[in-house]
Formats: C-alpha cells, sequence, structure tokens
C-alpha cells in the first residue's frame, strides 16, 4: 500500500476510535439517568417507600445489564437483518471488536433506561420479586423488540418509521408498561380517598429538581449519543439534537410554569416546583423522537405541546382514578406518543408544515401504535401470571407501614437527634 | 483534486466534528451547574424558603436558553463586528450549520449560569413575576453586551482586555447584579437582629457541599470548554485551564480553612463545612479569568487570594448589614472583580510578575469596571421598574410564613412517619 | 517536508490533542467520585457526624490536588525510571506541555480518590488536624511510590504485574490505610454494645444510594481512563473496560441482593438498600483491576466474587469487632486484594482458565501483598506519630455530642418549621 494509503486507514481507525470515546462517555451519562429516575420517583413517592422504590431502580438497571449482555443486545442489534427479529442471540459472548463494545455500552443503557420507566407503575406496593420478573420480561423481551423494529434496522424502520432516540420505541411503549402495571396492581390504598389526598403528596420536591436537572443533561447524551458517532458527518444531527434538547426542555418547564400561574389549577397556589419539573421531562420526552431533524423554534412549539399535554394526562388520570404515583404516564406514555406522531408534522425533510407528509404521519401513527399495542399485550400476559404466581402486590399491613420499614427495616433518612 | 488534497479536507472536517463534540460535551456539564446552583442556593437559605429559590433557579436557566436563541446570542456572538453590538439579531432561526449549533449550545449553558448567580440576590423575598422579569432583561440586555465585549471580537476584546472564561465577563457582572438586587430588595425581615441570627445560618451543609463539588467539577468544563475546541491546538490551553481549575479551588478551599481554624473567627467553632465550600468556589471564580495563561503556582497563589478576598468581602457586607443570604456577592463579584484583575499580574506573556504589565493592567481595570458599571446601571432601572408595577417584595406575611408554604402550598422535605 | 508528511504530522497533532481531550475529561469525573465518597461515607455515618466526614473528605481531595502538584506526581510518574522511584520531584513547576498537563490532571483526580478511601477508617472520631496530616503523608510517600511501581514503569510493571485502574494499586493499598486507622483509632464508644446497634445504622440509605449510582458512572471513566488516551489503538482496551464496568458493578449488587433474599442474613428483613449498593461497589472494585483485558462472562463472575466477598468480610470484621463505619475494609480492602489476584485468573492473555498463569499468579500474588505491606507499614508510623502529637482522637464529650456540633456548631440539615 502507499504511503498516502496507509495515512487514510489509519485516520479511518482514528475515526472510529473517536465515534468509541463518544460512544462510551454517551453510555456512562445514560447510565447516569439512573441517579434521576431514582430521585424522581423517591422524591414522588411517600417518605415511607422511598428505599423500595430506590431497589427496584437499582434492580432493574442490573437486571437489564445482564439480560442485554445474554440476549437482549442480540435480539435488537445482532444482525442487520431487516425482519422481525435480529438473529445473533448471544452476542455478548462474542463482542471483541471495539465498535461494537462502544455500541453496546450505549445501547445497554439505553435500555436499562427504558426499564426504569416501567418501575413507576410498580411504586409503593409490587413485591420486590413481582418486579425482578417483570424486568426480566421487559429488558430480554418486550423493549429489545421494540428496539430492533426501529433502531435496529427491522421492519418498522424499513418502512420509514423515524425516531431519532426514541418517542415511540423507548417512552411510548414503557410509559405503556407504567400504565398497564398500575392498573393491574391497583391503586395504593386510600389513594382516592379525598381525606388522606395530601399524603399522596411528592414527599421531597428537593430530591424531584435534583432528578429533573440531572436527568436534562443525561438527556442531551441519550439524543445526541443516538448519532452513534460524531466523526462520520453526524455531528451537525448529534448538535442540532442537543440544542433541540435544550429548547424543548425549556418551553416545556415555561410552558408549565404560565398554566399554573393564569389557571390557578390547583385552587389555592400558583406555584409547584414538582410541576414545572414535570414540564420539563415532558419537553424533553416529547423532543426524544424528532430531536434530529427539527428546526429550533419546532423543538420550542414541541416542548409547548409537550407541556400542555402532560398537564392534560395528569388530569384524566386523576378524574380516572389510575394511580399514576411517579407520572411515569402522563410523561413517557403520553408526551411519548405525542413525539413519535410529531414527527411527522416538524420534519424538515418530511414534515407536514413543510408540505410534506401523509406517508411519514400514517407510518409515525402506524408505529407508535404497534408499540404501544405490543408493549400492552407482553406486559398484561407477564402481570397476570405475576399475579397467578402471587407475587404481584405486598399485604395491606406491609403497605400500610410502608415498604420501607416493612421490607428493609430502615427509613430512608433520619434525624435522631434533632427530635429529643 | 488529488487524493491527498481529498484526505487532507476530510481530516478538516474531522477536525470540525471533534470540536463540535467537544463543545456538546462541554454544554451539558455547564447546564449541570444548575443542579450546583439549585442545590448552593437551596441549602444556604432557610429551611422554608428553599423550593422556591430553585424555581427561580429552574425559571432562569428556561427563560435564559429560549431568549439566548431568540436574541441573545445574536447580540453577543452574531458576527464579528469589533463595535459595540453583533449584529445577526435572532440568529437562532437561522442556525443551519453544526459548529454553530455545538457554540450555541455552549454559549447557552454558560448564559444561563451566568443568570443563575443573580438568583442569589433575589432570595427568600422577591415575586416569582419580578423575578422573571429581572432574568429577561439579564439574558436579552445585560449579558449579551457583556459577553459581545468581552468573549465575542468586541470592543473590550479589540483593546486586549483578557478574561478566558469570564472572571469579570460573567462573575463581577453578575455578581453585581446580585449586589444590586439584594440592595433594592433591603434585607429579609429580622436579618440583621442577632436574636435571630442562628434562623438565617444555612439549613442544610450537606447540600451545600454536594452543589460545591459538582460545581467544581463542571468548573473543568465551563473553563476547558471556553477554548470553543481541542482540535487546533487549543487543547494546550485548554488542559491547563483545567489543572489550573483543580489547583485554584484547592489552596481557595484549604486557605479558608486555615483561616478558621487559626484565626478562630467563628469565635466558638473552628471549623465550617460550609465556609470551605466557598472557599472553593472563590478560587474557582477568581482562576476563571487568568486559567488558561497562568502557571500552576500563580493558580495556586490566586486560589488563596481569592479565599482571603471571599472572607474579608463576607465580613464588609454583614457589617454594612447588606443581606447576602448565598454568599453570591462575596464569591461573584468580589472574586470576580479580584480574578478578571490578577490576569495582568499573573499571565505568563503580560503578566506584571514577569516584568510586563502596564497596558494589560489597565485594560483589565478598565474591562471591570465597565462590566460592573452596566450591570449596575440596568439592573438598577430593571429593579425600579419592577418595584413600580408591584412586583419586586413578596408581602410580610408570605415571607414569614416561608415561601415555600405561601407560594406552592408544600415543604421541601417531609418526614411524616418520624414526627408521630 | 512533504505535502503528505506534514498531513500526518498535523494528524499525529490531532491524535494527541484527542487523547487530551479525553484525559481531561476523564479527570473531571473521578474528581466527581469525590461527591460519591462524601455522601456514601456522609449516608454511613451517624446523623450526628455527616458534616465531619464531608469535611475531611473535601480537605483530603484539595491536599492531593496540591501535594500531588509539588512532590506526588513526580515520584509517580517523573520519569521512566524502572527502579524504585521517579525522579522528577517538582514536576509540577515544569509542566508546559499539554500531554503533561492532561495526564497530570487525570493523575490527580485518581490520587484524590485514592485519598478518600482511607478517610473511611476516620470516621466519626479522629480530630481534622490528624486526618490532615494523614492525608499529606498518603498522598506525598504511600500512594506516590504505589503508583510509581505500578502504573508508572516501576518494579513491579516490569516484573510483570497487571493491574489495570488499579485493584491493588489503589484499593487494596487505600483500604489497608482505612483498615490500620481503625484499629489504631479504636471504634467508636459502645460501637459493639448490642443495646445501641440501631444507633450505628446508616442514617441515610438515600444518600448512599446517590453516592453508588454516582461512583458507578464515575468508575466508568476511573477505568476506561486509565487507556491514557483513544487514538493510538488504546480505544478497544477503553471500551472493554467500560463494558466490563457495568457488567460486574450489575453482577455484584445482584449478588448480594440474592444472598440477602435467600440466605436472609438480617433475620428480620430480607432487603436492604445499603447492601445493594456495597455490592455494586464491590463488583466494580474487583473488575478494577482487570478490566481490560478480561471477556464479559468473566466480568460477570468477577462481579458475583466481589459480591460474596464483600458481605464475607463484612460479617468476619464485625465479629472481630473492627469498627468499619463506611464499609471501607470490605469493599476496597478485600474486593482489591480478591480483583489484583483475579487478574491472573481471568485475563485473556495470561489467565490460569484459559490455561496460562504460574508466573502472573505469582507476581499478581506478590504485588498485592507488598501493597498492603507497604501502606500498613507507613500508615502505622505515621498514626503512631499522630498519637504522639495528641491529634489522633477527638475527646468523649466531642465524640458523644457529635462532631458536628462539637465542631462546626451546625447540624448537617435542619427541619426547624416542622418540629413546632
Amino acid at each position: 500500500m502507499t504511503e498516502l494509503g496507509q495515512a487514510i486507514e489509519r485516520m479511518e481507525q482514528l475515526k472510529e476510535s473517536i465515534d468509541i470515546g463518544y460512544l462510551c462517555i454517551c453510555a456512562a451519562f445514560v447510565l447516569l439517568m439512573q441517579v434521576g429516575f431514582a430521585f424522581l420517583e423517591g422524591g414522588c413517592l411517600r417518605y415511607k417507600d422511598m428505599q423500595s422504590i430506590m431497589i427496584k431502580i437499582f434492580m432493574n438497571t442490573c437486571v437489564t445489564i445482564v439480560i442485554w449482555w445474554v440476549v437482549g443486545y442480540g435480539i435488537a442489534f445482532g444482525s442487520d437483518s431487516k425482519e422481525f427479529v435480529g438473529s445473533s442471540v448471544y452476542v455478548g459472548f462474542d463482542m471483541k471488536h471495539s465498535k461494537h463494545l462502544g455500541e453496546f455500552a450505549f445501547q445497554t443503557a439505553v435500555a436499562s433506561a427504558a426499564t426504569s420507566i416501567v418501575s413507576g407503575g410498580a411504586a409503593g406496593r409490587m413485591t420486590y420479586i413481582g418486579y425482578f420478573i417483570l424486568s426480566v420480561v421487559f429488558s430480554s423481551v418486550i423493549y429489545p423488540f421494540c428496539a430492533h423494529w426501529g433502531f435496529g434496522h427491522g421492519w418498522l424502520m424499513e418502512l420509514g418509521y423515524h425516531d431519532y432516540a426514541g418517542s415511540g420505541t423507548i417512552h411510548a411503549s414503557a410509559g405503556m408498561g407504567a400504565l398497564m402495571t398500575t392498573m393491574i396492581l391497583k391503586p395504593r390504598n386510600q389513594r382516592f380517598n379525598p381525606k388522606y389526598a395530601e399524603h399522596f403528596e411528592p414527599n421531597n420536591p428537593i430530591y424531584i429538581t435534583l432528578a429533573c436537572l440531572s436527568l436534562w443533561v443525561c438527556w442531551c447524551f441519550f439524543n445526541g449519543g443516538s448519532s452513534l458517532g460524531i466523526a462520520n458527518g453526524a455531528s451537525v444531527f448529534m448538535s442540532r439534537a442537543i440544542m433541540n434538547t435544550f429548547i424543548a426542555g425549556a418551553s416545556g418547564a415555561l410552558t408549565v410554569f404560565f398554566i399554573f400561574y393564569l389557571m390557578n389549577i390547583d385552587q389555592t397556589n400558583r406555584y409547584s416546583l414538582v410541576m414545572i419539573c414535570n414540564g420539563n421531562l415532558a419537553g424533553l420526552v416529547a423532543i426524544t423522537g424528532p430531536c434530529d431533524n427539527v428546526d429550533a423554534w419546532a423543538a420550542f412549539v414541541i416542548g409547548i405541546l409537550g407541556g400542555i399535554m402532560m398537564v392534560f394526562a395528569n388530569r384524566v388520570l386523576f378524574n380516572l382514578q389510575i394511580d399514576d404515583p411517579v407520572d411515569a404516564i402522563s410523561i413517557h406514555f403520553a408526551c411519548g406518543m405525542l413525539g413519535a406522531n410529531l414527527v411527522s408534522w416538524f420534519d424538515m425533510d418530511t414534515g407536514i408544515v413543510y408540505g410534506k407528509g401523509g406517508y411519514q404521519f400514517a407510518v409515525q401513527m402506524l408505529g407508535s401504535f404497534i408499540y404501544i399495542g405490543w408493549s400492552a399485550l407482553i406486559h398484561l400476559i407477564t402481570l397476570l401470571f405475576i399475579e397467578k404466581i402471587g407475587f404481584l402486590r405486598v399485604t395491606l399491613e406491609e403497605e400500610n407501614e410502608g415498604l420501607d420499614i416493612a421490607t428493609t427495616g430502615s427509613c430512608a433518612y433520619e434525624m435522631v437527634e434533632l427530635q429529643s
């Protein structure tokens, strides 16, 4: 080979190294989302159930990593098969190449984040073993197929379904999991008894703020990392994804701030730190799908629509007496469906507002409903199985005492000295 | 074009991709500073006002992102104009190029951090709507001009003003905003009544520690990211900035530790976790301006001077009965002025200790006073306007009850179970 | 030089810039481990001692940065000397080259993490000045020699000792420091009196969770960063290190979850958030040494062994009445020794399970025992000196009142409003 040829080859190797480095950095910060989920959900629950939700999130993170290595990554990304399922099961045993390792790390962290979304529905009353089984099924069956179809060159992607970082593929399908879980489990004891209403207020808005701001930062790597690299021209999608993640998160939060201020929904209080945080997350979920290929003004609008959708879904769920302890359904399910379908409106190449769009509109609609249908079906089967074997719900005594004391024997935090 | 020419062009594209990737990573971690500001200020306030400051910080972050996209970035960096103001207003609507997107993300996050510094002065008694107006003015007028003059090839930069990551451009100007805000608002009720002194102690030193350590890490990206890339020889400034950020933060904290230990300022207690954290931040603010071009020993000295300055300013403000609830003035204003002016002493190329320096000394002095004068003037006008329209200060009842209960109806965190 | 030659040279410069950028990012996130250590140890202690441990960790971080710049980095990495000690003491004064600056930042952050591990042994009863002295000795003598021998081309490395990110070099030696410190200090008052057992339960499992999840993320940069770059073929080790860090952390946590569930060790409670966190950390410590060159299945097994080792060591220490307040010894010492020695079993090139291994087995055993012997010896001398000069242990009154009130005059966090 000529000297020039060698130099070009070394440059190609360098590009690959850069992509791997970028993917590994993104992988680490998508893993950091678990801090966000733990503190978001811990802060939303009652004080007496905080540890239990953190155990659940810690466990599903670990389960997903192991399952994804053994089988999930193979199903999702094991080959470029355009069919129903990727072929190389047990790909984990066979990863020698560093490009594979970088993508594996990133996709594993993404899968863990998806699994954690489901935990919201299980908050405050599901047994650990039941939730363990649900996590295994989610990360070995439910999500790997979703990922293959929409990210891994599967049939939806081939049809033209576009969902960059997964409003539908991840958030709507996992949010549907939270919805099925909370519906099969039934509401927490006295949840909709007005006399106990304030017992179910989020116990720690400060933790929710920590979680939400951290998630926002990690979301930059979640959305930006979906470029799977920066070296080969992908940096334009990556940087646009991050700019849009900034803008939609901001407009989502401001929207909810002004909805509460102007409409005074809460009757007595015009402000709510928790709802501002939720508005931020709603904007982030909605921009996740279209983030790579919409203009900044569209991201601004998508954030606003996400904020409105979250408030609306929150009210509807409350009125239907569906217990959504951590707002997982109104954020991830409702805004995930919104985001997946807004692609066909705002995408710079295929969007309806740019005069394009019949086909894209249909395929986004199809994809998002396929995802929630698939997720609902397998979740239902799994949850009925868990009920059958008796691991669905803790006893009423355990629930009333609080899962922390009942199962771990300790409180979330103590201040013994100040009590005396 | 020859094969070699094509390869060289691809390498140039790769360099740009790397710079964009680096800028986006830095942008995300400068956004993470908002966790630091939220917990620093939340921890410094009284328990009953914690949520209110977090709402303010969340809001100003979102406001800055939106305003900066609409108008701020255009004023600051819209052209290479050497004059008073950058021209391309509404640049946000027009960003297609990924290099622009990466710089926009980074500069937006930096602007949000600047805005959050002002919130310290508004802590515990300003209305949300008043603070909203202040944030809009700060991020659309005050800071964009500061950024254009000192960072965006404006007139100060052309004169030779050197302030790498912005001790003067950011910290002194925003710190002056906090000073004006707290002076116009007047102190919190009973703030300087000795009988109530311990009511105003920081309510959560643990949160302050979380904040301070997180800010230190993010500061590496704040200072290092000011290289705006790594590919074209900037890596030497970037890496030196990070090393100096380590060293000055460390010497600032150790200085305050020993000041308290040796001088026993506090009379009864020789140690203070909160003041050690403040010392660390003081060192970081002071090194922000000179970080790219001073030796490690100079960073060590600058950290020490920052620590001393912070303790001194803290005492002076207390004696003047200026209410500085989160030490924003003694850290950002005092040490920002210090850092901007220490450039002319310690810069390896132009510093007085290296035998250079008359001109640089004058221009740093000029620049830093221009910044605080400009900031003071516009803040004053804005705050008087807010007072005029009646949105300056909450009622005395709301303040005494605590802004959290009065405006959001909830507490920062609860421990209902342990109360029984 | 030819045009091609110039292009190749520019590409080499680009590679170096990329490595520096990568090292600086890793350096920042290894510094972030201090948040993890502060909250892990703060959460494990009694409420009344939380600030004191955070002051210690903050202080040892700052001390290490300064000492490492003045003397430590020179001893450890000052030359490629294959002997007992690196030569260029005071290298800090002489760093102009950016490659040096990037490596310095990373190694400084690593050294700070090592120092913080020792703080666990000093928790709740050591004076600040005594601990200050210990930190100075650790970061100027104990650790720099360890680093030189195992990382900096010293004699152990020349013998073939392989410990990629330092199970032995860092965790076992620092864990031994915690063991010596806690043994010389003697247990906290009433620690092993069964009547007071619940007084010594971790006061804040939520902080421990925050710490553990954050540490897991930072560990990716700790292990991945030990490649010292990504450009020259190192990306394969870097990405494999990160994948294995994911897997071993997960299997460690799951192992402890199932040990507690199946064996019901705790008699009354089958679950423990704190122990799941410890299991995660145990897996991470064990994989630190072998992470670059073992298969995913081996990482899975190493995590399991780490989890088992941690539970076992925890029980042994309790029965020996050795006070290990933050489980530093059972995690860092026990699993560090384990990880250093598992290299010789699972390494893809030299491991016993691959049919290789007599020599590697011997050299790993030698290295790990050298590390703990060296660390024990110098710690012992230093601690006896500190005892001699009267700065070893606080008074019994201070200990009983809690170090926070006794030395800083304030509580870790307050909830004054809810008390009324």
